[in-house]
């Protein structure tokens, strides 16, 4: 086998077997395929697509190309949940902690913010002391005290995943169904789970704005880690509009806790229930997912949940006392005011700006190497459907940097669209796939 | 600008500006644009194309990269043929003496055979001491000496196109038509001509087997040409069968030789002189092509071509006796025959699979480094319409390696198609393009 052929073969757009896929990806794990043909091979793969078979032999490959982790010692099934992103989603810090304290270990390998989304890691890091970076030993020791732990991608964890990413980071080969399959499924399967839930995010804050692209991940993911015999399930959930009231990575934190607490937004409390009950039913906690909503229900209701969340901040390191006292969390030192230029319904919003202006105010990354400011926020007053008047608050913006504020305010201004009549209103969870 | 986002637009079926061309070629020269991010370009390009505009601003900046020879202390024109390549394809080695005889220069640089086709500076290395890596410097004074000199690329020569080259050879982006355009035009642009004829094959021997890409190529290459201000035609011609009787690097020198001495086979005289014509007449040397048709013949009857080419064999350290003694070059020590299986008219051939065994034989490369062997050849006695008897002799093969031999005599069998009737002769010239 030669790279050079394979590549011809993507590039007239041929099916590769099993076989010719573990060739081009261990070999360029192992640095005997160079850079360039796994560049030429990926814009080829990019263009010309992977169909299920190939997009499943690559996720294999790229799993087994690092450890998988070893949970076994533990009697309960091991379950997580995988969103492509959005703003405001912050339903980790809410489900670990209800899942895990309803019975199932919950051990989550999560990612870093990039472009207009936030990403876990970066949240509980603005938990003063929180540790993400533990070695795969502790990882499994916190899982086993408390029965959850949330980690970044170590090097032991497909690390052909890792190569790969980077190089299409800058070869404008990162958007693409069967590659981006690959690299979650990859990661999340080696976590060691038995069940994973995915939060597929649609609409104009959605990594995939278009309903069909992302009924098309969610498809290609279920199909992935079933082949891989994993119970897994898809929700397509919105994204026309932030999720909860609040986004920022401080600001995040302290939302997922007023939802522990029985509190917080009903969008995000619904969501939140409904990714756990489905964690329920498919780590067989419960019968149903209708038994697993009651279940998540009684988890918030009765302090377990928060109790969980309080000891695994302990576990990794954290300042726990943040749960009670939210003010030990950084905040933004000024505030400001986005209002509404009319009078109207809010007929829609333009996400995806809100994520990029929060960027901007140094919440979150436009490359990698970007540090995050945790202070800074976005909380968002109205929802779409709602009426307003001329001169009423929208958005309060938490800042540090006013010479980013103005460059924010107008993307923050111009991302509300108005009408004169309510508009429909985006259901919340637009479907399940694999259910 | 950013390589990142050019490759993206690329790859979203974009047309590039000129200075964006510029800005990745020569980033790409310089070592700041890495292979890989090349490499994804390359691929993107060769699956969505690039436009005239943009094969234009490719093969100038390529151009660019290097030397364009300066001939300009020559008072007459400078004129150069380029052929897409075939199977026994010797015409440079008669056109360059017959048009530098009539009163042109002709400054031809040229490659080495690759693949199933063989390369002008390969067949003159047959000829015992010749030189074919001169300086730019001697390349310029045997020019000015005897009105013609080839020569292999150098390094100052569209340094881009060799990098480049070398990187799509490795990753499958050799065979789209801007890209070869690009590369070709950049390097015959270099030699410091006012005049290209080019000799675009087409048939069953040709890089581009089919008609309509064989077209599209030669009014890419015209266009390309003419945009850069150098009178262009191109010649579409066929390869359906060798052209001459002869394949083979001493082979191909000695039937060169026949024909400048006005012997030789039919078709290879007639697109010779064809060929002249038009470079002539381009060359402003002649008012008509059926002008530069006589002069070409007249240069060959006269003997004064072939005094040409004696002198720039001299000129270029090669023993200049072999046009009078042709048993002074290479010859291999056996030969083997390949008879026709049946009865019948010839129909058509395998072209490319002659190449192919010839390559075989060792008188072609499979890969770069091939070390090729000059003796060995093939003599075709009979071409697509003859009849011919069961047991006729269709082919002698001149080899060396016995081992070898096998393979390729099957390939030459194999490469005749029989029929019951005459089957139409393919014409030796299909059109002319942009004349």
């Amino acid at each position: 086998m030669r790279a050079v052929d394979l590549i011809r073969k993507k590039r007239d757009s041929g099916e590769h077997t099993r076989e010719e896929i573990a060739y081009l990806v261990t070999g360029y794990t192992k640095g005997e395929i160079p850079d360039y043909q796994m560049a030429a091979w990926l814009m080829a793969a990019w263009i010309r697509g992977l169909s299920r078979a190939e997009t499943s032999a690559l996720t294999e490959v790229m799993l087994y190309s690092g450890e998988i982790v070893d949970h076994s010692d533990l009697p309960m099934k091991k379950v997580d949940k995988h969103s492509t992103g959005g703003i405001g989603d912050k339903t980790s810090l809410i489900l670990a902690p209800v899942v895990a304290a309803g019975g199932l270990a919950v051990p989550m390998i999560s990612g870093r913010g990039l472009g207009h989304t936030g990403g876990t890691l970066d949240k509980l890091e603005s938990i003063p002391g929180f540790n993400t970076a533990l070695t795969l030993a502790d990882f499994h020791r916190v899982l086993k005290e408390c029965g959850m732990s949330l980690i970044g991608q170590t090097s032991e964890i497909a690390p052909a995943d890792k190569k790969i990413y980077a190089l299409r980071d800058v070869t404008s080969t990162v958007e693409n169904i069967g590659l981006i399959c690959a690299s979650i499924m990859s990661k999340k399967l080696a976590e060691g789970i038995d069940a994973l839930v995915l939060d597929v995010k649609t609409g104009s804050g959605a990594f995939m704005a278009r309903e069909e692209d992302a009924i098309r991940l969610a498809e290609v993911m279920v199909e992935t880690a079933q082949r891989m015999r994993k119970k897994c399930v898809a929700l397509l959930t919105d994204m026309d509009q932030p999720l909860g009231r609040m986004a920022g990575h401080a600001n995040e934190v302290i939302e997922a806790i007023d939802v522990l607490k029985g509190k917080g937004p009903e969008d995000l409390r619904e969501l939140s229930i409904e990714l756990s009950a489905w964690m329920f039913f498919l780590g067989e906690r419960t019968k149903s997912v209708a038994e697993g909503r009651r279940l998540a229900m009684e988890m918030i209701v009765s302090g377990l949940a928060l109790e969980r969340f309080r000891q695994c901040i302990k576990l990794q390191g954290g300042d726990a006392r943040i749960v009670d006292n939210t003010s030990l969390l950084p905040m933004a030192r000024n505030q400001a005011y986005v209002t509404s230029p009319k009078s109207g319904y809010i007929s829609s919003m333009r996400c995806r700006d809100f994520g990029i202006a929060l960027a901007i105010l140094e919440g979150g990354r436009s490359k990698k190497e970007d540090r995050i400011d945790p202070g800074v926020g976005l909380e968002f007053h109205k929802r779409i459907g709602e009426r307003v008047q001329a001169g009423e608050k929208l958005v309060t913006i938490q800042y540090n940097s006013e010479a980013r504020l103005a460059e924010a305010e107008k993307l923050m201004e111009d991302g509300f669209v108005f009408g004169d009549e309510a508009p429909p209103l985006p259901p919340l969870i637009h479907q399940v796939i694999g259910g």
